[in-house]
């Protein structure tokens, strides 16, 4: 099978680029100049290598000249001076990464997770009480869920919340040293309260996971009785965020500090939920919280697209070896393998981005109605979960390349990839662990299916799961018919179909979805008669982390289709086109093996795979600068000199002349 | 196809895990022991976070220390007090990875780089002006080679040599300020000299790069004159090292500081080398230095050791999620994913040590036999070259692996996994950028075909690649026999062997290189008709880099299956050899595509490889800690609380009791 031409346009002159970058900032592009021209300011500049107190001292001064502004306000409830427009926070959120990421996660702290609690899970007197302090950072509060003991798996934490009807308290304590509240930003300095989840317990029962508002240190920063508070010290990164460990012992929190949207403890000790299902009251009262998930996923696009503006550029500017009789050096973007580092990268950068721009839409769509069915709100919570393990890990895998794609420069700190990369490097386990987000995405297709179809035959349920995997999520999504009509318009036979066929590209991706997660159903099924749930489970897990992985793959690469389908603007669509053919190759390429094994594609194919992706990184080559242009970050944000270079000017002139111009600091 | 039962054997009780550690130890144990008595000293515990001053100034004093002792004197010529013992020298160096790496790289800076470089190429009058001062650290030097402008491509640097008959000096001169030395160790702060590789020129003619003795510093401390120092300021890891740029303006130096014993300038300018092609000159000059590839091959597996020690103990103490009935949590290494996250890594971290003890032993008997043949030095060059370049990468990936599956901890400066990261990440581009060592092994590999059999018939010249490859480095090897009885003894079919099998692992591990090798060499043929030869070997490039790892990855499995074989105790080579079948088999799940594509493997074959890594897995499963416990690390260099917790102890009780026993710092 011969490698087929590719379609890529040739570079192009004019003002290509400018447009893809305005379709790529999207309609909310109006509150990310609003971010980059607060992170412009000399005073919020990232810092590396500077001691704890004066890096955490810096961040706070950054929080509270955030405070109060639309990035950070605009997602809270109209009734306290928000704009109730959490789209736009969450948007605001992705631009932070490009300053400091400490900035960013304190910032998710105070104005996501901890005021997003309360606003979530609180009520009416909550807000009142509580979120115009949050907005304006007079009140610094803690998350204070993740126990030393109990990470990922929330609903095993052993803090305890016991209710006292004789004085009308809940009593909170930490019964041991692994059930301290731990890695809690605001915790260690600044935090002057928190919201705590504990095991509810009133009248001798226990009513699982619910949060507590607590105070945690007197305004003048004394730390209330009870509370011992320990500094969680020196992180792989991010240090100018203070995260501590807290226990309590005994301490006493009145009655109506308990956050009470979901569940109400009468002054007698009475138990109320409108949700009668503990576990269902669990995941309901979790799922409102979808929105940090979705935050720090986008957070993670954005690290990519800094680092991948890194290393392009310095591809560009770079010489190194002599090709040829005239004695002239070749940029390293010119070298196969450059470009086989770096532009596929590239590629997913834009599908993620895409595949986040369309959750984002999804969260706007299912925080605005309130009477979202509980079926697309745990949709949106699969897709979140999902897509924030694969942009996270994409985020990290793209910034080591780019370190190393930038040799000695890519070391040196002023570069910023190594401290992009340390930052970023806990976002692969912060906001639930990557694997066992997507083992929850996993189960989650599985499950439904076992709920609604549980009397199905054997093989009714396997062809159900298949059939479904492919809806989930997508049903309501507008570019779903014009998706299916690619699919079904790709012959039955490879070698009738180009490599380059869109339509064989989602079709590939659709049924290694279905063979997944319907062989790893009746693997399960199989298993189960013969070994206990967990060692069923186990016995396939690497299957069921695949499943969850081409299911979500399966969405970004849709995502990145309706994108370019959507797109009005044929030059622009013209080089997303190209793109998109790369990102979807280079996944077939990595997953090629799966597809023999599995009869979806024959050896010939596979090369011609591999052969093609190749030559679409040729073919974008010349679009290399005007890829990374469209992301748009402004120089002001890049700061780093290695990819500031002008043509012929050396390293350390560069430096000079940023440190002159005031780009960089002098 | 069945996936086979698998041989592993079960946990014994006996002291096998001792018995595999003193294999894995070696036969320069004793010298091993000796620098980890060094390191277990508090004043060696590795810090985090300090001020660059202070943690220079801490690293100088941990080299003071260290000064004159064997593990850094042992390498030097017994004229000036060593004992000519290299191997001993670059295992002593592996041992320092357990310690603080910014002291390991400050030691392979003095006594590796500008010890060694004194010591090979400068000649008798220069070993005894030098050596004495830098053995007992009285003599700080740099290694002043690469340039900001050119970092791998040693050959283009810019720097230049000029001779002066006038004075009887040489003029070092950094033409423009892409020219500086950039990233030399020493330089910020506490050099004193430094080895200057120059272009140079005498009598009007450029002679290629040489190295020259320059002062920096006088002896208290002032730059001399013409010199200008920069420090790099901060980097992602390593800020126990003072890197800094150097810039020479006009600076003089004696006639007699030139390193002469590959080449010489008289009094008058003329030239003297015993070796006429300059090329051939520069490459037998960087050969010598081979010695520091092979130190920083080996501290890379030790750090891959070290990490893979501390997620597997937390891996064995950390439960997580209730499993059953019995509401009992599950240990992460219960778990199928994590067995697979960490096993196939412990797997492959000895398969490495094993090939670098091979590496060490061969560069033992190269610097050992001064008439040794130019190829076998060249051999050794590319053996170290390419597995520099797979230890590194591995090395990074191992550790970013145990990083995330310790989730939250491993976030913890404390749990040590950060610091390695951010040390060890610049491994992978340092003496010599692994992209580009990976492509200098294939061509040499096919260079050295050209020049000798440039006049076969282009079929003849393919088979000679082919049969050539398998010979290259082990032709000397003792085990090639018994290695090739192996693959000759597996039937023709692969249904009729075991997946298990070694000689069918061994076989498709040559197959791979020898059809990678031939292809490559006859895509290039076809392509040089008609393109440069830049462009034909920049069209195959990433096949290129295959071929060099495939080339690789085979003496790495034969170093392994070797040791296997040579092991004299059978309950040890049984837990080896298991480890030896996960080794071969989870490459081979890596690149079963690749083997299908070529018609080595059918898919019912390579699914079968991926059930039995998911079987060794579970059978190695009861080995883990035994396993990495044979790695031999003590507690006092292990370091991390989160991989010295008791059965049941919690995390933080664990952590005072390590501080209150001194283990760790209170």
């Amino acid at each position: 099978m011969a490698v087929p031409t590719s379609t890529a346009p040739e570079r192009t002159q004019d003002d290509t680029y400018e447009r893809l970058a305005a379709v790529v900032a999207g309609p909310r592009a109006w509150i990310r100049e609003q971010v980059r021209d607060v992170l412009a300011d000399e005073a919020f500049a990232p810092v590396t290598g500077w001691p704890i107190p004066e890096h955490r001292a810096r961040i706070l001064e950054q929080v509270r000249a955030i405070a109060g502004t639309k990035p950070v306000t605009i997602g809270f409830p109209r009734s306290v001076g928000g704009e109730a427009d959490p789209a736009a926070f969450v948007t605001a959120f992705e631009e932070l990464a490009y300053g400091d990421v400490s900035l960013q996660v304190k910032v998710g702290v105070q104005f996501g997770l901890f005021g997003g609690a309360v606003q979530q899970l609180g009520t009416e007197r909550h807000h009142e009480a509580f979120l115009p302090g949050v907005m304006d950072a007079s009140l610094l509060g803690c998350f204070a869920m993740t126990e030393t003991g109990h990470g990922s798996d929330v609903q095993s934490i052993r803090t305890t919340a016991t209710y006292d009807p004789a004085t009308e308290e809940f009593v909170l304590h930490t019964p041991d040293s692994s059930a301290w509240k731990d890695y809690i930003g605001n915790a260690a300095a600044h935090g002057r309260w928190a919201v705590v989840f504990a095991q509810l317990e009133t009248l001798d029962e226990s009513h699982g996971v619910h949060a507590v508002l607590c105070r945690l240190r007197e305004d003048d920063g004394t730390v209330v009785g009870g509370v011992t508070i320990e500094d969680d010290g020196h992180k792989n990164g991010l240090n100018g965020v203070d995260n501590g460990r807290i226990a309590f012992d005994h301490v006493r929190v009145p009655r109506t500090q308990l956050l009470d949207r979901f569940a109400s403890v009468d002054a007698d000790g009475a138990y109320h939920s409108p949700i009668e299902n503990p576990n269902r009251r669990f995941f309901t009262m979790l799922g409102t919280l979808v929105q940090g998930r979705v935050a720090v996923s986008g957070a993670a696009v954005s690290a990519a697209k800094l680092a991948s503006t890194i290393a392009v550029r310095h591809g560009l500017a770079r010489t190194q070896f002599v090709a040829g009789e005239d004695g002239l050096e070749v940029p390293l973007m010119d070298y196969l393998s450059h470009q086989r580092r770096l532009l596929p990268r590239v590629a997913r950068t834009y599908a993620l981005h895409f595949a986040q721009q369309r959750l984002v839409t999804l969260l706007d769509e299912v925080l605005d109605d309130a009477d979202t069915p509980e079926d697309e709100q745990r949709r949106l919570e699969g897709l979140a979960a999902g897509t924030k393990a694969l942009t996270t890990w994409h985020a990290l895998d793209t910034i080591q390349e780019a370190r190393e794609a930038c040799g000695g420069f890519g070391y040196l700190s002023e570069n910023r990839l190594g401290q992009l990369r340390a930052d970023f490097d806990v976002y692969a386990t912060f906001e639930g662990d990557n694997t066992v987000l997507l083992q929850l995405v996993a189960k989650q297709l599985l499950t439904q299916f076992r709920d609604e179809f549980g009397e199905l035959d054997p093989l009714g349920m396997v062809r159900f799961v298949a059939e479904q995997a492919i809806d989930v999520v997508l049903e309501r999504f507008s570019a779903r018919q014009f998706i299916q009509s690619l699919v079904d318009s790709v012959p039955g036979r490879d070698d009738e179909v180009s490599v380059l066929d869109r339509g064989w590209h989602l079709k590939l991706f659709q049924e290694r979805e279905e063979h997944t997660l319907s062989s790893v159903a009746q693997r399960l099924r199989t298993l189960s008669a013969e070994r206990s749930d967990f060692e069923a489970f186990n016995h396939v897990q690497d299957h069921v982390l695949l499943a969850a992985r081409a299911h979500i793959e399966r969405t970004v690469l849709e995502a990145f289709v309706a994108a370019v389908e959507a797109c009005p603007d044929e030059g622009v669509c013209e080089v997303l086109s190209s793109l998109c053919d790369l990102y979807a190759l280079s996944v077939l390429e990595d997953e090629r093996a799966w597809f023999m094994e599995h009869g979806f594609m024959n050896a010939a194919r596979a090369k011609a795979v591999v052969g093609t992706v190749n030559q679409l990184c040729r073919d974008l080559r010349p679009h290399a600068d005007g890829l990374v242009d469209a992301f748009g970050i402004p120089d002001a944000l890049v700061r780093a000199p290695v990819a500031l270079r002008q043509p012929g000017e050396t390293y350390l002139d560069a430096r000079a002349r940023l440190r002159e111009s005031g780009v960089l600091p002098s």
